[in-house]
């Protein structure tokens, strides 16, 4: 236990950037005040924001082309859960890790649970696997799984999700979330209908397999693997097969899996709207699912789906409770970096969508005042929330600066000696 | 009537044109039969293949920076007919005429409708337009129809919906068309999930409206005239409100709507399999909403598309009865031979789609034979079917070579001089 | 004159806001100070930033299917340039307007020029107009202007071209902008290769008569009016152009230009490092040439384009020196909001870049430390510059808030009465 | 040697073959000649065209998610050259290999060149890496390699390409290809101008040292594996990085490396204006780099390439001598069959180009007839040229249908038992 952040570290990291903090935060507060914003209402919100971390994301990701290692790579599970316990020591707004099956699969899934106790993690959405074909496997994925023609190869994967939900009840989880490779490379390999057909049909056994109070989140992608078709291409083909399941399905959204230009945040609204928003894969991208890291190229995108989800919750809308998830490949940085400065880049356009001032911002809407409008979000946008955001995590025992308290910590180059054989497979393929 | 081609200058040409004709004709019978494929068969379907002509379409477009009018443009809707007759009697594929109201709103619609009898055309499906401001309206559009913000813009708009269903059944159509330009430029400017609300109510009032036997067609668009959001951006939204509303509602393609890279064969593989495609809006497109001719970029596209409707044909999918209709923009080349040349092309599309051995397609797809499916798919798109096309034409009264026989009639000099006031507004905008 | 914006009540709204903006500037003072950064420096830097105003931006725009006129429009450029000084009142950083002919043509460019004058008005780029018919026309521009198959068509566009230049030196402009709608909208309407050499013969021709002290800037567009081709269809054809054509051409960047995904930023930095940025239009977009408000929509992207042009001018680079323009199209706001939004958006963008420290990013970028070398950026783009942006307008006698200043001076309402048959043709079309 | 096609099985297949062959051979025949095209003028080209072989296409590709090998994948790069001229005994038009190093590095070359002699296969352009990290490698290219901020990795990726060249020479290759993974993921990992002054000042180092007759070919990439940034993004920047060069580099198009809806033929004749198009990467695709088969979805986007190429040899464009490669992902299918195929896909359009009345179409040019221009090239397009292509294949004793034969062949169930240890590594990733 060693490896993890020393509370001590992060106390005397804090007192030396606290009395910048609080004049920063104080001079925010008056500015908000004038705003007839209570920044400690704010505050106590961003608290209580959390961001799940992908096991998977704890490894250095790659291409088809390289996977460059980085040192002192998590081997394991176990070592998976330590480098998140490290992220949320210091950022205190991931304490969810979502597992990858078989990835991540353990003989003990109940030393596996008492383990990440132990580390004060819970575990979010559970993730299945069919677009690999593992060592033992009797057949073939190359062609599909939950629609893939041979039948045999469907029961398959139906019965690999059916483990999942089995495993994850186990570790307490209550989400089981399914995204499949399948699709086709060639124009008439797959004939559209019917392989949608089929996957729906084997959805419809996994869903019938849904412990009560689970929910499954089904995948959309555009392309990846495949490279012609994909069988849920869109939200359009997502949300039809939610709604074919029943009231438990619920359609996810990955930032990185839509077609250039198209407008995410309305997808959002659509999703709240036919109560089927289940969750996020945040990430951001240039040209296709580039897997960086969330917000960095796109901030004002992440703002604006945060300024709808929020306006869900301030509208009290029915059924809206999604889950929040990093999904991000880290090729050229630390992971546990990326993923505690992606954590509290989601974190800042949530706080951001909260400072909207609504009910002005409905009236401009009502008035078709477009310019009072854009103006309005873009006030809440500009405001730098970075007092707010490092304030929470220090009242909860976490970094003003998260990243330099993490180098100061020296943690990688202590696992680096623990992990010798660490850089191997498994890992950090999103 | 003097200016529709004569029947004596097609006779005369096809003459010269049927020699080389009939070789072509029967060599490609040859081939085909060595396929099992009886070439009369498809060119009996040939022959009964219709594709309706936009009323607007036959006027020169233009873009927000130009217009550049060709001569001759017809001015009035009875002009329109005259032009799209000629289109008819050279292609015989084109029998219907769709309007656009209240571009071709005439004081006494029984008129027009003895008028297009006697030109032997049909009335295809009714458009309405709330997307411009007309001289005597009482409420703009400028910020949305159907989902506006005043209930009077929305009632203003519902009304001359409602309207168009009453001048369509005068015409005999079956069809209203609504596409609208509501949208948003600026991220706020619109509450997205109200807007979706009031658009869908104001629809609901139009649905209610729907004679029997008539179906509602919605076109959705991702973007322009709307620059950040548009009501009914894609499939998703346009099959939701088509499923909100009823079994007469139904979604319309068009080819240029979508989000680059979109798969759109398979979005109509979608809406055949939830009996929700209503029809077509044909047009090919590079970069954006382009209505380019027809065909006249992606024809393997084309040809994609009309493999699943040929196959939902083949396979008796309930429900299937989509309409096809050309909607382009005709910038820079007379549109009278655009619109007939892009009948034949989309009349080509569906030709070779019915030379695909379905059974063996079939058979590779079970079997996982990506290259042969393909394969099967490109012999059938490699088929030079111009002699099918041709044949069907001629043996209807048309011509052989539609484009030259037009440019001998000398049809647009002589309308040019008949129509002196041509080159203004309200025709060819698309 | 009565029409401007009245001091007294600039000074009077500035008095109401300023002690907050005091407060708001003094923490900043202290947190840049913390940074070892003197705000007044960068107020300063701020006061100097100047971005022209299109001549036609303050006109409402629209698109193909309609334009919705607002009240009060300019209906010409002596009204333009009224609004113009308005905009130039408020923001302070407006003082140069870009004319268009033959739209702002006028008998005595002497007097337009007492005019501007007057107005304390600039006159930033020429541009051409080479993508219409004008109604005296001779040679239609149909099938192109400077590439046309015609002689005398191109001639004549190349001859427009140097009265610009002519009218450019009355009005003491130095800069020449081209840029034209030539293209195709068919494969193998034009013989690409044989196009550009007769744009580019054309452009030798109107470089020749450039003044000494000039420059030729050439503006590339992907798509729009022509929709399969266009002469100068991205940056590469552009730099090839201006390489071609000597030292005093150099290419346009409008943001709205591009393919899907590129990274404009890139193109910024080879132009720069090629010595052949000229200049910029600047707008936002999400879909094509949306034509946007600046920085409405994709603000980071707009902080990174100023990160390169803020490290060009920190390493002194050879030959830099790019003219700001925005170039929008204002379809359902005020014109004039939307243009003193745009200039602060931008020059939000400026001040922001100002405060990269840019040291400590080469030390990253030449350690790899990709992760800190973004967190640089975000620093900079995150700190809310606000209030450098209205104390450096305070400071030049603009205003603290310049849409509610305007709002209040009720510029628009008293120029709709003067303005009785404005809403016609030529103005706004971008 | 026993594994390569049996030519008496080809020509047991061809008789079959040949009677249905020579009918439809005959007709079109008859049809040309009605073009006044000699259709053993077009036969004989036909036979004329070669196109490389990657050596890495010969294994199965995958995806960063998965890789399905299939079976009897080459181990190495004799095995490579096995299925290769295989390939070359079916299709007759690919006698020439690419191969990549390190991938194909063997310790005595002239034995290798012994071997392709042996096999009638010769050398095509010469394939560095320095996108992967090898086993026993001094620098990382994690952070690029020609554009590295180490000088010695930059030497490192400077001494290995001039290793390949001295390889390539004992071969018989006349070319170098570079593609660099170099780029960023991240805004402000790199300094873009910096990073491109490194890789030109490398690239000049390896230009050095290209022997008299070579040529350097660059080719560029849009992204991946880099996600935000990459060195050589587009043609702008390669073309310019030719011109630095001098006139032995020249530029390579890969038809999956552009951004969404580019005008990629446009590329290709701006790259023959300025001598500056070196060769081709053909393979197909619809989101990004997809390397699907080559014309498998585009087909006239292909002729269209093939337009502007049969244009420049028509012209006699001086320094036109372009190389054509494949380059693709074959994930789903056996790659021999995919080579064979999309050999004769590339061929398709090129014969079909052959066809185009060049002419009648620069008449329509000229007198901007843009649709009967377009129709001329559409003409050529529709004409199935199958029997040509069969014709020349048969001719020079390759198979009248290859994939027919090769399956007949049962090549592929043979070298399944010979190579047991396949479906490792270093094959088929593209």
């Amino acid at each position: 236990m060693t490896q993890r952040i020393d509370k001590a570290l992060i106390a005397e990291q804090n007192d030396k950037l606290m009395p910048a903090l609080l004049e920063d935060y104080d001079a925010l507060a008056r500015k908000l005040a004038r705003q007839d914003i209570d920044i400690e209402r704010i505050t106590k919100q961003a608290e209580l924001f959390q961001i799940a971390i992908p096991s998977w994301g704890t490894g250095t990701g790659g291409t088809r082309f390289a996977r460059f290692p980085g040192e002192g790579e998590p081997r394991n599970i176990f070592e998976k859960l330590e480098d998140s316990a490290v992220i949320n020591d210091l950022s205190q707004a991931t304490e969810r890790v979502s597992p990858h099956f078989p990835w991540d699969k353990v003989d003990d899934f109940k030393e596996l649970k008492q383990y990440s106790d132990s580390l004060n993690l819970k575990w979010d959405s559970i993730n299945s696997n069919t677009f690999q074909d593992q060592q033992d496997q009797q057949h073939s994925y190359k062609y599909g799984s939950l629609s893939n023609t041979s039948e045999a190869a469907r029961e398959q994967a139906i019965e690999h999700n059916v483990e999942c939900i089995k495993w994850g009840k186990i570790l307490g989880s209550k989400t089981l979330t399914v995204w499949v490779g399948d699709g086709s490379n060639h124009p008439g390999q797959q004939h559209f209908q019917h392989a949608f057909e089929r996957y729906l049909n084997s959805m419809k056994k996994i869903y019938a397999e849904l412990p009560a109070g689970w929910e499954l989140h089904i995948e959309h992608k555009m392309f990846e693997p495949a490279f012609y078709s994909t069988v849920i291409q869109d939200w359009g083909s997502n949300i039809l097969a939610a709604m074919e399941l029943g009231p438990q399905a619920k359609s996810l959204v990955d930032l990185g899996h839509h077609a250039p230009n198209v407008n995410i945040e309305m997808i959002v609204s659509r999703l709240i709207q036919f109560k089927k928003l289940g969750g996020f894969h945040f990430n951001d991208s240039k040209y296709g699912d580039d897997d960086l890291d969330s917000g960095s190229l796109h901030p004002y995108q992440q703002f604006l789906i945060f300024n709808e989800l929020v306006d869900a919750q301030y509208r009290k809308q029915e059924g809206f409770n999604p889950n929040y998830m990093l999904d991000q490949s880290h090729n050229v940085t630390d992971p546990i970096e990326s993923l505690i400065n992606s954590a509290a880049s989601v974190q800042r356009s949530y706080v951001a969508a909260l400072l909207v001032n609504r009910p002005a911002l409905t009236d401009y809407q009502l008035n078709n005042d477009a310019l009072m409008a854009s103006n309005t979000l873009k006030e809440a946008f500009h405001t730098d929330v970075t007092p707010i955001l490092a304030m929470a995590r220090a009242r909860k025992g976490g970094a003003i600066d998260p990243i330099r308290t993490y180098r100061q910590s020296a943690y990688r180059a202590t696992v680096a000696k623990q992990r010798p054989n660490s850089g191997g497979n498994g890992s950090g393929i999103v």
